[in-house]
This record gives C-alpha cells, structure tokens and sequence, in this order.
C-alpha cells in the first residue's frame, strides 16, 4: 500500500502545477494562483487517501495485462480526482455543520484569510475535475462516461446529504423510518463505495450493464453495513479508540439506532425517546441511551450486522468474472473496511 | 419577447416536475422532493430571465428554417439551464456576500427552514443541469459540447469571482491594476455574454473556430464595457432610477475609477485615495468621491464609452456571416444592454 501511495504522491505535484499553469494561461493574477494553489494543499490529499488508494488499486487489478507508466499516471489523475470531489463535499460540510476543525487544523474556511470565500474555493475544486478529465481524458473512449460518472457521484452525494440535513431538521422523529434511513444511506455511503469500482470499469472499458449491476449490488450492501456501524461507533465507540465523541443523539440524526428504538419500545420508552432525542442537555442524551440499553440494541445490532456480512459475503462469492470484473477487489474492500479503513 | 416568455414558462412547468419524477424514482422522500421543488421555485426564474430570454432568442434567430415543437422545447431548456447556473451563484454569492435580501425576498439561505443548507441546494441545482442535459440531450451530436460548455461556464464563473473576492480583501489597493481589472471582468462579465450565444451554436452545430471566436471578441468588448457602465452606476447611480446604493467603495471594490483615479492622481490625492478607499464611514466614502471628481473621472468615463461603443459598433458591423453567425444577434444583445436590459 505504501508503494501505491509513493505514486499518488508523485502524480500530485504534476496535477497542482497542471491547473496553476491553466489559470496562469488565462491571465490569472499570481496571487490567485498561489490562493488556489493553497487551497488544493490545504485540503487534498490531506485525509487518509482511502479512496484515492482504492481507485489507483482496483484500477491495477482490473488491468487485463501490466499497467505501463502512462496507465499508471492516468489512475493516478483519477485517484487525485476522486480525492478533490471528497475536499470539495468536506469544505463545504464543514461550514455547514458550523465545524471549527478538520484532521487537527481550523477548517478551510475558519483560516482568517479565507472565510466564507471557501464556498467558491469548493466549487472551484469540483470544476477543476472536469478541466482535468478534459486535459488527460478527452482522446479516451469512456471520456463521456467518466464526465457523467462524475457529475453523478456529485448529485447523489449531494441528494444524500439533502436527505440528512433534512432529516436533521425534522422535529418529529416518529416519522424517521428505516425507508427513508435505506434510501439516505444508498445516496451517502454506496456511492463513495462504489466510485472507484466504477472509475476503474470505465477506464478500462469494463462497465458492461452486468458489472455495474454487480458493483451496484455490492456497494450498496458494504454502504449499509457501512452506515450502521458508523451509527453504533457514534453510539457506543470508545473515545480511547475512536478520538471522537459522537453527537448523532444531540444532533436528531436519523439513525439505525433510533429508527430500531422507535420500532420496539414501549408507551414509556417511546414517550422518553420522544422526548430526549435531539437535545443538547446530558442527561437527556443519558436518557435515550438508558432506552438503547433496555431495548438491548447492541444485541439487535450484532445480530443485524452478522446477517449483513453474510449476506456481503454472499455477494463477493457471487462474483461473476467472466466480464473482467473480480470478486477479490470486493473482498479486499470488504476486508480493508472491518480493519476500519476502506481497504 | 413577451412571447418568448410565455414560451419559456410554459417548458418550466415540465423541467421542474422532470426532476422531481427523477427524485421519486430514486427513492426519495416526499418532503425532500417538496424541499428541492420550493428551491427551484424560489430563486430559478424569480429574476428578470436576461439570459434565459437571450439563449432562446438567439437560439430561434441561428436557426436556418423554422424552429419546429421539438426545436423550442429543446431551446427552452437550454435557456432554464443556463438560468440554473444563475441561480447557483446567486445563493452562494448572497451566502459569501452575507446579503439580506435578493429581489425584495429574504435571500434563500435566510429561510428559517433552510439556512446553511441552502449551499447544498445549490449543488444541487448545478448538478441538475448535468441532470438534464443528459436527459433531453443525450442524443443531440453536441452533447458532449453543451456539457463541456457549461462545466467551462462554472469554472470561469468561479475564477471571477475568485478575482473579485481576493481583491476585495486586498489590503493594498495600489496593487490594483487595469491588467488584474480586465481578467476579472473577461471572467465574471464575458462568459454571461457568451454563454447564450455558444449555447445556441453549438445547439444548431455552427460553433466553428470562426464563430467562437468572434463571439468571443464580442463578448470580451460587451463585457468591458457592461463591467465598467456597472462601475459607474454604483459611483454615480440615481437611486430613483437604480433603486439600490452602491457600495463598491466601501467594499473595496477593484473597479475601473479607483484604477483611473490611482493613475491619475497626485502625492496629496492618492493619499487621500489609499486613507479612505474601502472604509465603512460615510464622511470617508466622501473623500473618495471629492477626488474622482477633482479628477473628473466622469469625462473619463464618457470617453471611454464612446471609444468602446464604436469598438463594439466596429466588430458587429465586421460580423463574417458566412458560416452561419448573425450580426443581428449581437446588435440586439448591445442594443437591450443599453437599454437597461440584456437584450
């Protein structure tokens, strides 16, 4: 892993200097450049690279033969992209969510020289995607399909955080149901799943409709289990372990554990649930935790996520590979994700 | 043009049930589709659709024969994406900007029930056009261009304002220059010019080298000239006429008669210009207006309209038309400018 990211760090320097040449061309003055220029340092490749990684690995194991220099420095340029679509969502979740720090520094727009500024900042780093796909994909065959994948991921990331903002927002939460929870998840976890599987089928002309289908099927199990179990660390994660201490409970999330809590608790488990939930005072959040308990909502979970993996692993042994795709990519992410990273 | 209006109204009613169908087909909730729907309404064509009205007129003037049912609608849409991507920017611009209110409402993200997540609606919004351009145009021999077109229109959009916000927090405003001036404007003001008019070419498949460029020429010559008319309308506006009181100088705008005024000025005056430019106080906004005029920057102005009004006058009449251009097109285009109105 640490030699794919030797190589992702190579591609970087090039791509960053690629954009600064293009907005240099357009009569850009320097300080701009050097603005934009620190804006792609301050916030790409800044996280763990999980799915940056993912694309330039499930790229080379899609590879029918070797992967030569210039295939490994387009990965590359998809891996980098799939990172700069991630900073432009965590800019501008960060001023949503009023955030103050991202991975131990003040968040892009808290930096005094920014502020909310970083809203164009964001946008300009989605745009810069497609500049990118232009410059070094536009001769490939998948060119218009990589254009759309990504204008695709963008829109269902963007419904599935419209489904969570909102869903945050609702004052009656006996009308979350694991309907609406399924599909909010299927917008805000599959794809980021699924991305990379998709990149690398598109670029190596594999998007035959029984591989998506295939990808589609799987992403969307690994982006449940994925979901629920991020709902449980929220919950019950040890800080000692995780760093974080959850909020989903203040913060009226719509989550597994509420929507399982609502679904089995009695008149006055209901009534306590009803009304704690959301609220910013300890002792209520104690409350709803004193509920989860009694409903014995680990044990639920531990049986919900034990039928998940049996089912995940069903999938991966499904795996069709007679149109190129292959079961092991699946199983390497499954694996990577239960070891708590994505691969 | 009223009756390109109503043609426009008509096709509005489709596009955002369109989208809405598409919502519900991914399994989203009602509310959620009611949420975008209201945002749709709110703030796409709320305004005085300039450049929706212009994309469907040009549109129908490119044409060689007549436009038929499929050919309007197909305009129609066009002209709704194009003000998508105004809208867009607007919600963000108010968000950066810190606005109250846009067209007599309180700006969207002011809604109580919409707030921060106004910039995820959007995204939203822009990913829509992507949305429905494959959806009406998939087929169309262009596509790829109408896409790549407005991602080009995003990303120029973006670096203006880029521009615009960077200097506006510069702190030394000797280190405005009429070169830094220009490539803001050819970035903010030009792409809105042309944009209608490309789209439309590329629609009927006449946007040869010839064309683009001299649309390109055009739109660069409009906009300078629209960019510093908008300059000295908030210097010098009537408010009975404009309705609004500029703040550019309090804002510490990098506009065309700060440039002037910094170029033209002595020791005593351009210390008084570095003193008070972009300052809050009123008696400070006053200093800065006592010096344009000691410099008479209106006679500047006037003669620096008249030399760019025969400039454009000059590139329109030199229209080659041979390859399907219209120079008519663009004399309305400047003709509506100066009547206060895009066209």
């Amino acid at each position: 892993m640490d030699a794919l990211k030797d190589e992702l760090h190579t591609a970087y320097a090039s791509l960053n200097a690629t954009f600064g040449d293009h907005l240099a061309s357009q009569g850009l003055d320097n300080s701009l450049i050097d603005h934009f220029s620190e804006c792609f340092s301050a916030n790409v490749g800044t996280g763990k690279l999980h799915r940056g990684l993912a694309t330039l690995y499930i790229g080379k194991q899609l590879a029918n033969n070797e992967v030569n220099a210039e295939q490994t420095q387009q990965l590359c340029v998809l891996a980098w992209l799939v990172e700069m679509l991630g900073a432009h969502y965590l800019i501008l979740d960060d001023i949503m969510d009023e955030s103050t720090t991202r991975r131990g520094e003040p968040c892009w727009y808290r930096q005094p020289h920014v502020g909310l500024m970083a809203i164009n900042d964001a946008c300009i780093l989605k745009s810069a995607i497609f500049f990118f796909l232009k410059k070094f994909f536009r001769q490939h065959p998948a060119y218009v399909n990589l254009v759309e994948l990504f204008l695709d991921l963008g829109l269902h990331t963007e419904v599935g955080q419209l489904g969570d903002l909102a869903a945050a927002k609702e004052e009656d939460i006996a009308k979350f149901t694991m309907e609406k929870y399924w599909s909010i998840v299927r917008d805000k976890s599959s794809y980021s799943i699924s991305g990379p599987v998709l990149l690398a089928l598109e670029y190596w002309q594999l998007a035959t409709p029984k591989n998506l289908q295939q990808t589609h099927n799987f992403a969307v199990a690994l982006g449940e289990y994925f979901q629920v179990n991020d709902d449980y660390v929220d919950v019950y994660g040890d800080y000692a372990v995780t760093g974080k201490h959850g909020t989903d409970i203040q913060d009226n999330k719509c989550t597994w554990f509420i929507i399982e809590a609502l679904s089995r608790a009695n008149d006055e488990q209901r009534c306590d649930l009803l009304g704690n939930y959301g609220k910013r005072d300890s002792s209520q959040v104690d409350i709803v935790k004193r509920v989860f308990n009694e409903l014995q909502l680990q044990e639920v979970f531990r049986e919900y996520e034990g039928k998940q993996r049996a089912k995940i692993e069903g999938i991966i042994a499904a795996v069709d590979e007679s149109e190129g795709l292959k079961g092991e990519i699946f199983l390497t992410l499954f694996n990577g994700f239960r070891k708590g990273r994505q691969f």
